[in-house]
């Protein structure tokens, strides 16, 4: 079987550009004992996958010369594994390709649900790392105010739909007009920051005047030092990710106010990954499934077409072009 | 009675001095309904003092003019008030001079204990933050790694041998070779790293091949980054103070690695005071007293003589003169 594949030139030393990427055509491997091949369906795209290619995080850094990295839906083809059958759906890191083949040990098997997508957006990844983050870590309280980054992206518009659930006054800082009008209107947020339109300092200090209780962080950088002054005493701080500093060259400095605010406010600022909470996976699937049914979560998606579009579908998600949860779709 | 007081004349704009000081004599007040006359024992010296003068904290800030405040280990001369009797001894944030008078509510019995000044270091403030700051948001877990800056202070002395006693690796960072000797000779910590010796990220590297599980930050800025470097999956950060920061300017920025590192390698950043923890006060004061009577922990205390001297002896602090708790006695 013909197996497209999407190749990391060379890591990007600045800005992510089409130029680090190439595509590749070669056959599908033929899995051994224990191995399963997998036909890829949708591709995840998410801001780490630009941290991956600065070295070793949670995971191994993505290598010059392979396969691009990333977890993505995909359909058991052939299994030699005895978990495993054709047919099976699973969630793996399958990379960039049309075909994967793994260990077995490597795969998550997923339900089968309509519509698919879904099992990225708010059952995935995204849905279970806002659900965690904002409830293990952030802890908000009935009356508290809840601010978001990145609000617009996957996580940030599940963690302010959470929060509004929770009994939360919710703000969302996100780029442009169109996407704070969206976080108000559709998703009802209480207000939104638009980052681009001056201060955000200023702007934000007007949004939170009783202060910040809990500060879902996805950006780091400026953002990170302006919540961090209007943090209130006890405050929460969600470390989730820092796609200020992914594109491009490694900040020289971190906020101000790091450690002096964290030591007279008593804020407590964590990171964490999403599997850290996996035991309790499946009671997160059910309460997001119920206030999906109910309308309390509204799930917006953002789905490119064709293997061949992936690259372009990162570096316009680090630009902030998407709404939602981006994904590309490899087969249907 | 005559009642001396020290004053502070002007917050400082840059690094504290004498010049900031002045002493005053007037007669000490009669204590109304409800209050206290408190004759002045043991003044704590605290680089927080010097945070004070910067604005408002967890307590408003210190305003020119008026007497310089810090908490001391006071006797009842005469009580209004109907828990309080004369020779009761109390802490209380009386402020440098010889008299205070006080509501009683301001007022916390301590126990008559010889020698006094331990109601000072081990049993006070000290020793009680050094307790809860490492055990309840530090965690050390067995053959861990602890690392401690402002080793050789009052805080840092007690968090590093409360450390051994939990069965961790324990490096202390300090100025000086003499400090860095007394902390592994004296006190047993396993190695100490001396940051006035040439690049503390490197020699640090050096003394943690494991890299760093608990670190205990007295001090913030270049060493709480190079430690941010160092540490390792699920660190925790225990946020106690900043002092790199409070003799001069605000710093134009924080370490790098915020929030970058917190999110990759999933780490714990908290801030507290001590007061957060003072339900379980007993508990810990009496593990303290167990440590404390089976030679596992050993106090050292530098005790300046005389109210007129206690400028000198916070400005001394904060170059870092002092070895163990500072205090100073006003009265015996």
């Amino acid at each position: 079987m013909k197996n497209r594949q999407i190749i990391l030139v060379a890591r990007p030393k600045a800005k992510l550009g089409p130029e680090h990427f190439r595509m590749s055509e070669g056959a599908a491997l033929e899995p051994k004992e224990g191995e399963v091949l997998l036909r890829v369906h949708l591709i995840s795209l998410d801001a780490a996958n630009r941290a991956w290619m600065h070295g070793a995080t949670y995971r191994s850094a993505v290598e010059a010369g392979s396969v691009m990295a990333g977890g993505a839906i995909a359909e058991v083809v052939t299994s030699r594994a005895p978990d495993f059958r054709p047919g099976d759906l699973v969630f793996a890191d399958t990379g960039w390709q049309d075909y994967a083949t793994l260990a077995a040990k490597a795969l998550s098997k997923v339900p089968r649900i309509e519509p698919m997508t879904h099992l990225l957006s708010v059952y995935g990844i995204a849905g279970l790392t806002a659900y965690f983050g904002l409830l293990r870590i952030g802890r908000p309280q009935p009356g508290e105010t809840v601010i978001v980054s990145a609000a617009a992206g996957s996580v940030g518009s599940f963690v302010g739909q959470i929060g509004k659930i929770k009994g939360c006054r919710v703000v969302g800082i996100a780029g442009g007009a169109a996407k704070c009008d969206w976080l108000v209107n559709e998703l009802g947020f209480d207000a939104a920051v638009d980052y681009k339109a001056g201060s955000v300092h200023a702007t934000l200090k007007a949004a939170v005047a009783s202060g910040i209780d809990v500060y879902f962080d996805n950006v780091g950088g400026d953002i990170l030092e302006a919540c961090l002054a209007l943090m209130n005493v006890r405050g929460r701080i969600v470390c989730c990710g820092a796609v200020s500093a992914y594109d491009g060259a490694a900040p020289a400095a971190g906020p101000r106010g790091v450690p002096g605010l964290i030591v007279v406010k008593r804020l407590l600022m964590q990171g964490f990954i999403v599997t850290d909470y996996f035991d309790d996976r499946q009671v997160a699937v059910a309460e997001l499934q119920r206030w999906v049914q109910t309308g309390q979560i509204k799930i917006e998606e953002d789905v490119i077409q064709g293997l061949e579009n992936t690259p372009k579908a990162l570096i316009g998600l680090l630009a902030g072009e998407n709404r939602g949860k981006r994904m590309v779709r490899v087969s249907e």
